[in-house]
């Protein structure tokens, strides 16, 4: 794959600009987004099933292997192929550079809850951990009527998180206390933590059913003793992306909420600076890239085949 | 409590001799069973929800401490007083002996295959250690129609779940090549097990969506890497007995089903010998006390105030 530079990308939203001749989901013109993938094998149960992003053969919107042998490459790009299965249309009226974020970190946060069955208003929430997925994470609960908790491992993001996100509570992980009078409360935390941490803390804020929903992939194992499942048949689990078809749920939730997500817009020519900024964490809470250098609606584009 | 001996007993079958006056539920005569818990406080979350079970304020059918003030004293006894709330009939027909299993480990297999969803024919179940709660969960899980693969340390006991208990499939576990064979297979695995253990092997043989299901108490941490969970969203909870709702429901099930339950039925004079063997193991797998010493349902009781 020498010949092939690595062109990443995988929240990626543009203008149709060629159809193949067995499109029918598009036409030229349309607002589409693409997501973490870009294929997958269609006949195994996650498949038939309309999980495509446990398929075990899926392909990655970049740096993976297409069916016919050549390099996915993602949407730092002025076009792009893709088949229309994994194409979704943006809703109309939505900002382009608002829909970004939502094709991979909106529906990360929306596919567990909606398959866990956390949708109700009036549940109470975590979120731990307030990066860009649990930025949205936090505005997807607050906007399903959530009361929503933001433990963090500081007071850094207090402000942030209770003043310009929205979050009801605010909680230091480090802080017993605080922890404690945050337990037996929650009905779900969403977990976006990268790295090894404790589980306890957390699964003791839960009430009876409650459910920790993992995020990060960890290749350190984490631990939990039983009976902190078992006297309240909490449950541990994990969530991958979101299907298409949750794509297309999370972008008509947020268009019907009026939700947005907090991003900065860079263009192409300034991509060096976002990505040291992006090392030291100095990103609310994604960068958008106009790959265009103008108006992206206007040039980028995505095709599907 | 020095003035009071220890009375255990907690999966107990007798004949109602005496109601309180209050009592609506049962009269002199009906054949009850009491299981593992004989109060709590009515007014939390899980009891106004019928899973008084996971009442932070539950009282255990002996060696508790009762709302009076006296010690909880169990089944191997002459006569027990208990709160109707907490009696449930037998079936009519059913013996005694059979039922009084369900109880306890009866009803601890039941209860998560009914909470999880777990109940549809056709599924593929594990049953994960073959002691007296994986018996029972051979049975009921072969009863709802579904294919069940007995997971071991050895060989030991191979015959018995094949021949004797109906099992589908016998895998033992640190046999890797097996092990692979059923990988991405299961619906769900009961965990029986009650000391550490690596989770991986397990979680690695269930398929999308596929629930690992923890019975035992167990203070060493369990360990998982989070991307065995997220790459198939799969659940790893645990559960507690069971409410008595679902004791009622396990042992209609049973009844309907003509499922029995395995079991000895030892004199009381001959609780010694019995406890000398189940130190060895040496059960298949309740021993079920006859507490009268002849006639259970004639001598023994169980009375509700």
């Amino acid at each position: 794959m020498s010949n092939y530079p690595m062109v990443p990308g995988h929240e990626v939203v543009g203008e149709v600009v060629e159809v193949g001749s067995d499109v029918s989901k598009f036409t030229v013109g349309d607002v589409v987004g693409v997501g973490v993938i870009v294929g997958c094998c269609g006949s195994c149960k996650p498949c038939s099933s309309d999980l495509e992003q446990y398929c075990n053969k899926r392909i990655w919107s970049y740096n993976d292997v297409y069916t016919d042998g050549k390099p996915t490459q993602g949407g730092f790009a002025d076009t792009m192929i893709v088949n229309q299965k994994f194409v979704v249309k943006i809703p109309e009226g939505m900002p382009v550079e608002q829909a970004a974020p939502l094709l991979c970190a909106g529906v990360t946060v929306y596919s567990p809850l909606s398959h866990f069955g956390l949708m109700s208003s009036g549940l109470k929430g975590g979120i731990l951990g307030l990066g860009g997925v649990g930025h949205m994470g936090v505005k997807i609960a607050k906007a399903m009527g959530h009361h929503v908790t933001v433990i963090s491992s500081s007071e850094k993001k207090r402000e942030e998180a209770m003043d310009h996100l929205g979050a009801d509570d605010y909680v230091v992980s480090s802080d017993q206390a605080e922890m404690q009078r945050i337990a037996d409360s929650l009905d779900y935390i969403i977990d976006t933590v990268p790295v090894f941490h404790p589980l306890e803390p957390y699964l003791a804020s839960l009430k009876l059913d409650g459910k920790l929903i993992l995020m990060g992939v960890i290749n350190t194992p984490l631990q939990f003793i039983t009976p902190l499942l078992i006297l309240g048949r909490k449950v541990v689990s994990g969530s991958f992306i979101g299907s298409i078809k949750e794509t297309e749920e999370v972008l008509a939730f947020c268009k019907e909420k009026g939700l947005t997500s907090t991003i900065e817009v860079v263009k192409i020519d300034e991509l060096n600076t976002a990505f040291e900024r992006l090392h030291k964490n100095d990103v609310r809470y994604r960068f958008v890239v106009d790959v265009a250098g103008s108006n992206l609606a206007e040039e980028a584009a995505t095709t599907t085949n």
